[in-house]
């Protein structure tokens, strides 16, 4: 098995993009990760995408990024697993490279949620969830997730503020993020008074639906010096998985995907959470942020909201998370945040990540969440 | 790169499954597959599947078919290249197994059709063409393929019965295939008559939509002797895609993807076309059994339908298609479609294809499609 490096990467801007269309948002990013790469060819395509046949009517983005990206003829897949898709691209490419059957290979978060002719989001998002088990109930996702959070503040007794601060240091770094949404600080003021979505879920405990692409091109390690200077090794990649309903888990309230798939990523790469030095965590809803501190070592169980409200999430805590802003306020393009989410990882190891820079980042981790913790995909750079 | 092979293989019947859900039809498949390998568990699950999102609103099928299938935790995730998902996911497979990340993953194929609650079916097929091109000009899948019949029969002087021997050879195949949805010999007259879809495709140039369910289980061809004593190595495994539109070709009537894959697969595997002793086409429509034909080196350009009228493909001729009824007879659903044929392919080698079976069947292609030959996959098997 060969060591795996990315060695491009590239991103458009989070938000509406109403001018272009999914394939044009998927090229400005592949394009921008191959120019990053140096490169005017790879071997491979993988596409991370979950909603594109609900809300854009159009299968097949393998085929069709391949095509208009000017790769017509190499080998191009999608791969889904709901909110996760970015991150399984990511590792599909991994495998591709690592077995030694491609050399280079590009991988491509894209989706496009605001083009949605038939409103069908609400129910396309519900996917991610177990539709004969739940959707047929009429939850909605963000309702899921809610069942969720009011069930954590039921056993730890934790009062609504306590997850302010997510959102709030999310906002905050999303600031100095161009290619972020919500480029705006908010006030704990605000996340107490914004409107309530699915109780206790309210707005500003939510992230942003939208438009966007990522991409990375990865290179066998071997031969990443022949690319670039500022290559960024992958030293761990996992995958878990847990029951795809909520009320099948023996605890909901602990992700248990997310424990598995980092401590897998964990013992690949030979570190243990005191070693990394910022954590690109999926913060959909302030909940899931909490939750995925405590499965991946970061705090005690129960005790996850509490690194937000001692300020050891921020960027000179212990362990800065959300660097670029996050789910929360970069946006949520679904099945383009797993590969936003390394490419801004990339960023900070690569020491350019301008005023959101975390001073001496050396291991970066990212967590990318499909459906409420069903699939979890970690990964672990190395600058 | 390791070797890999197939230790275990299950499918379901083909056709229409009222009482069974997506995710029964996948675990009956999967099941069989892994008592076929005398397994319990695995590192990884692999699914190909089209239509769920539009057909039965449910994305995340990895984690939902792991879960259902009591393999929950385990790595999972979706492929999908429109009709060619299924030897996606086994490609995935192949590549997870030959990097040396798993040792032992099951590839699953599932297709639902049927339980077309919204009637959003044709609209869905086509999305394994161009939305934007020609998706929007309202022609569908069928249409499409129709206008690629008419090319071909136009360039080459081709007669509408020169095919009929393409969908009698299926037929006739698929009589002694239990699994088989049509399993009724039909007659050159029949051809003649039946029912026009879009001109020149009349319904029986036409494989139908399905319900099924296919699998099989891979394994490092080192390691495959400790689980079964039938094992079947992959010997050559390729993706190439090609313009998703139709239009885009500089010929239309000319396979590019699938002269390239399987160029690659032969390659690979260190064969040529004089050494397959069968070959598992996509014959979704007639025609593309005309192409695959020539494109792969059967047959001279312009001349695949020849090997339907001079019994070239039948069980016994030079070079058998479509063994087990292929996608006109056993049925074709679409992203279950790719495992099946390597299903078969196994059940060929294995010399278990009971009155299909293929004499001195040793080497095995199999070639999946997705849209009008966007994506191809060919696998190459050898017993």
């Amino acid at each position: 098995m060969r060591d795996v490096s990315i060695i491009g990467i590239g991103q458009t801007p989070v938000g509406e993009h109403w001018e272009r269309s999914l394939r044009h948002l998927a090229y400005d990013a592949l394009a921008a990760a191959m120019k990053d790469a140096g490169l005017e060819t790879v071997d491979a395509l993988f596409v991370g995408n979950m909603l594109s046949g609900e809300i854009s009517q159009q299968s097949h983005l393998g085929a069709l990024i391949a095509d208009f990206s000017g790769l017509r003829g190499v080998e191009a897949v999608k791969v889904e697993a709901a909110c996760a898709s970015g991150a399984a691209s990511v590792r599909a490419g991994y495998m591709a490279v690592a077995s030694g059957i491609h050399d280079v290979v590009v991988c491509v978060g894209i989706e496009k949620m605001t083009d949605d002719v038939g409103s069908r989001l609400t129910t396309a998002l519900a996917q991610a969830a177990d539709t004969e088990y739940e959707g047929t109930h009429g939850i909605s996702f963000v309702a899921l997730n809610a069942l969720l959070m009011r069930r954590y503040m039921y056993e730890y007794g934790v009062r609504h503020e306590d997850f302010a601060g997510f959102a709030i240091n999310s906002h905050a770094n999303a600031v100095g993020n161009p290619n972020a949404m919500f480029r705006k600080p908010i006030t704990p003021e605000a996340f107490k008074k914004a409107a309530m979505i699915a109780d206790p879920i309210n707005l500003l405990d939510s992230s942003p639906m939208a438009d966007g692409a990522a991409a990375v091109v990865l290179c066998a390690t071997d031969r990443a010096r022949e690319f670039s200077d500022k290559a960024v090794r992958i030293t761990g990649s996992a995958v878990a998985t847990d029951s795809l309903s909520l009320h099948d888990r023996r605890d909901p309230t602990w992700l248990m995907a997310s424990e598995i798939s980092a401590r897998r990523a964990y013992m690949q790469a030979g570190v243990g959470p005191q070693d990394i030095d910022l954590f690109e965590v999926h913060d959909a809803f302030t909940v899931m942020a909490a939750l995925s501190l405590e499965a991946t070592g970061f705090a005690e169980r129960g005790k996850g909201w509490q690194l937000a409200s001692n300020g050891d999430i921020r960027p000179d805590g212990r362990i800065p998370i959300s660097t670029m802003g996050g789910l929360k306020a970069r946006g949520h393009p679904v099945g383009a945040t797993g590969v936003y989410q390394i490419v801004e990882a990339a960023q900070q190891l690569r020491g350019e990540a301008g005023s959101c820079q975390i001073s001496n980042a050396r291991i970066a981790m990212a967590q990318n969440i499909g459906g409420s913790g069903a699939t979890i995909i970690t990964h672990i750079l190395e600058g």
